[in-house]
């Protein structure tokens, strides 16, 4: 029987982020409500530190270690935004932090966190199963693994941006929300229950990789091969254990969102709301838009989760 | 004599703006910071309605039209934020508004203009004198002209933009703000002279166009060619009478940055900001960045002035 944790243990990670993460804005768009006729509030976690909401999780969970723990330091496997969320959370609590990376991960991504101070540890993912490397290193170094999503304090830290979402601007008719591994739907889920027990919640993945809404159907995680599409924040092949339970529990559904309807998000930020959001941030908006869902007249949340996306790289897909 | 407006013509522009303009957020920079080795506030004019500033100084002066003004309508000539601006904040007095706008202005902004409502009279700019076509249509047709700049009530109304940013984050030791015909720059005087008098307070314009940076050096308002450079909001080719009166009385100097400088700002604000910032919005960076100012240790206002770029365009400069 999985711990799952609970709206508390929400509220309580919303305390100890406190100063430590952003309380990111939330920003309207008249364009938008007038399109869907509907009332949009975009959640904007591509301005939260380090560029996506993954600081609340694993500062949620970082800052939880006892003294030994501390001491010895923390360790995780991430190619993206958790990398970096975990290396820059382990430089404020003074923790040393070990991140395993695949060799061709994109540089930029490499050295940004090492710039956050993480000793990065290069693995040939075509070679090396990064999880038995990762458990053989914190066997051996006595480090502790903060994986991506599925850890209960990962969920908790990430439900707080649902959480100050609804704080701020009330209840809800429905919340959408990207998911990849479900630690930030299922961290949603949490907090949307306990505030806005009527509101329908969504979950939505690139539709090249909608293993979520597989295991949703079939009563049981579906492992996939990794998905192709832009959406790298969803390119899972499988929920964890914790997430799924949260979610088949607590969330309506699982929607998808193609490519092109992505890019199309993304240009409706850019161009309209200014402000840059990386191709997973995108799902939601796009399945507000194309999901089919019945939004008329509805209050109607957007958890936009990150603006981590190489400069040239959106310049290419924001021109096309 | 002049009639100036003053600091209490920027709080009754506020109360009017109040449900109207958006409060717009101030956002920071951790790298910035770290950057600069100061605390910057970036007040995002580019979240404003219509995606500029400009949409305050419109509004204060159309909603302070009397019952024969109203009916008749406004008038105005810009080809670009002041037209979209005067065009809403007409529609949403429901006044008519007439924009005198060049012919080979871009497609997207006639289009944008016409979108909110107002009539587009195209004029070609090589034959014809737009200010001497608006007296014209003005006085023909009874419409009250409102200028892009030189307008004591425009101006108050852009000084709402520095007013909410210090009533937010507290007194500031340097406020750099884009100066083009000198409306935003002017209104900011008013509100910071007012509520943090020892505030070093600069406008930052193209170096290609320093004409205000000429003016104030040589105390009159000095008239140059449209001036080539990237950021066209602030293309004009002189300060206005007004603006020009409380430049020279509040302002400490008027600083340029390049082109090249406005891109590596616009580059910065998109990549590790994650907002969309046109050309002119980055000259208060960008001048924070190269200027040479002091600014160790000391808080600093920056106002982002607007976000409306044609999307292939930024895509082209942040590419680069």
């Amino acid at each position: 029987m999985l711990q799952l944790p609970t709206h508390e243990d929400v509220l309580a990670a919303a305390k100890r982020l406190l100063g430590q993460a952003h309380r990111t804005p939330v920003l309207r768009s008249a364009t938008a409500d007038r399109q869907l006729n509907a009332e949009l509030f975009f959640k904007c976690e591509n301005f939260q530190r380090m560029g996506a909401f993954k600081f609340r999780g694993a500062f949620n969970a970082i800052s939880q270690f006892d003294e030994r723990q501390r001491k010895a330091g923390v360790i995780t496997f991430s190619s993206g935004n958790h990398a970096q969320a975990v290396a820059l959370s382990a430089r404020i609590l003074g923790i040393p932090a070990t991140i395993l990376m695949p060799v061709d991960a994109p540089q930029a991504k490499i050295a940004a966190t090492r710039g956050y101070g993480g000793e990065v540890i290069l693995f040939d993912r075509y070679q090396q199963d990064r999880e038995a490397l990762g458990a053989q290193l914190a066997g051996e170094r006595g480090l502790t693994l903060i994986p991506p999503y599925d850890h209960p304090h990962v969920m908790a830290g990430q439900g707080t941006a649902a959480l100050e979402l609804i704080q701020e601007v009330g209840p809800l008719d429905v919340l959408l929300v990207p998911c990849g591994g479900g630690g930030l739907l299922s961290g949603s889920a949490l907090a949307v229950r306990a505030l806005a027990p009527k509101c329908k919640l969504y979950g939505v993945e690139p539709e090249a990789g909608n293993d979520g809404q597989q295991s949703l159907r079939k009563g049981e995680i579906v492992h996939i091969a990794t998905p192709n599409t832009i959406a790298d924040g969803a390119q899972t092949q499988h929920l964890g254990r914790f997430t799924f339970e949260v979610i088949r529990r607590d969330v309506d559904d699982i929607l998808t969102a193609t490519d092109p309807q992505l890019i199309e998000a993304m240009k409706f930020f850019a161009e309209r709301m200014k402000i840059v959001v990386e191709p997973t941030g995108c799902l939601g908006f796009a399945a507000a838009c194309h999901a089919g869902l019945p939004l008329q007249g509805k209050r109607v949340g957007v958890i936009l989760s990150g603006g981590n996306v190489d400069l040239a790289r959106f310049a290419q897909l924001v021109a096309g």
